[in-house]
């Protein structure tokens, strides 16, 4: 049970922005900007990223969300997703990919932990400043995120849930169901 | 050094912020809804729970900035603001901010580890369920601002920066710097 009163019947962060929608835009509009928005990643990368993060921290909810998301927006390659789940080492994602993955593993435990040479290896892989600034703040959103969605006991999806809202952020984004037009 | 290019002369988030305005944007809002919007917590007891979270996480930038906006807002009370840094618990501060610091700092680590008997002990000191969501919700937004601020390595700020912030943050809330109106 939820530590406060949540509508029945939405699980996750998804009651928490029914009811209490000044949270709701602002977190909608950071989504929409840095997960869908310009980029030197790709969508599906930036859903990784947050799927790794909050794998890292245990959070069902948005690990299972995102991860749906990925699988959407990865197509044939989807089976990379569970590959990267359980050992992204040695899930075949590029070296870009895994060097960024490695700089939000250390954000996701303690931001100073990021090394120069961590760096320079996603540099050397073909990250830009953008690609390494966005890799840090989806990192660090996501530890936002996954301890809303825990510290306040909200209820788990179900599978089908899971699979829809991946559909739905990797076609319309974040926010989507809130929006009237 | 950061670990992007940042302009120069602006230390920690500001920095972030200016060179990456899609960014700067929705953390703002989220900033102004959630820590200077209505809710049953004063500006104080919010701008204390950020503090105390970014102490927590080692923050200096964070903890420096929010120390002083919450010594702005409390005015005489000020010199509570040190003794929560160094033991909250001993701080003299009330059985109801005391019991959200317990929570906030629980979320700091992993929001599964709140239990309903911390919540219990917020409820019989008079905290309500938005005190909860938003305690909870301010602990999650500063462990995204900490590692963003961190895991970019941005550049510290002077004493009288962070001073300048607070009176900043406390009278003008989040972002007044990139506002034209």
């Amino acid at each position: 049970m939820a530590h406060i009163k949540l509508p029945e019947d939405e699980p996750g962060i998804i009651g928490l922005m029914v009811a209490y929608r000044e949270a709701e835009k602002p977190l909608n509009e950071l989504c929409n900007a840095i997960m869908c928005g310009p980029s030197s990643l790709t969508t599906a990368e930036r859903e990784m990223i947050a799927t790794h993060v909050s794998n890292g921290n245990e959070c069902r909810f948005c690990t299972a969300t995102h991860a749906a998301a990925t699988r959407e927006l990865m197509g044939a390659n989807a089976p990379v997703v569970d590959r990267v789940l359980c050992d992204f080492g040695a899930s075949g994602i590029d070296e870009k990919l895994k060097a960024l993955l490695i700089i939000a593993g250390k954000v996701r435990i303690d931001g100073r932990t990021v090394m120069a040479s961590d760096v320079a290896r996603a540099r050397a892989a073909g990250a830009d400043d953008k690609a390494i600034h966005d890799t840090v703040l989806i990192a660090a959103m996501f530890c936002m995120f996954n301890r809303y969605v825990d510290g306040l006991g909200t209820t788990p999806a179900t599978p089908e849930q899971y699979a829809a809202a991946g559909v739905r952020i990797a076609t319309k984004g974040y926010g989507a169901r809130f929006r009237t037009s």
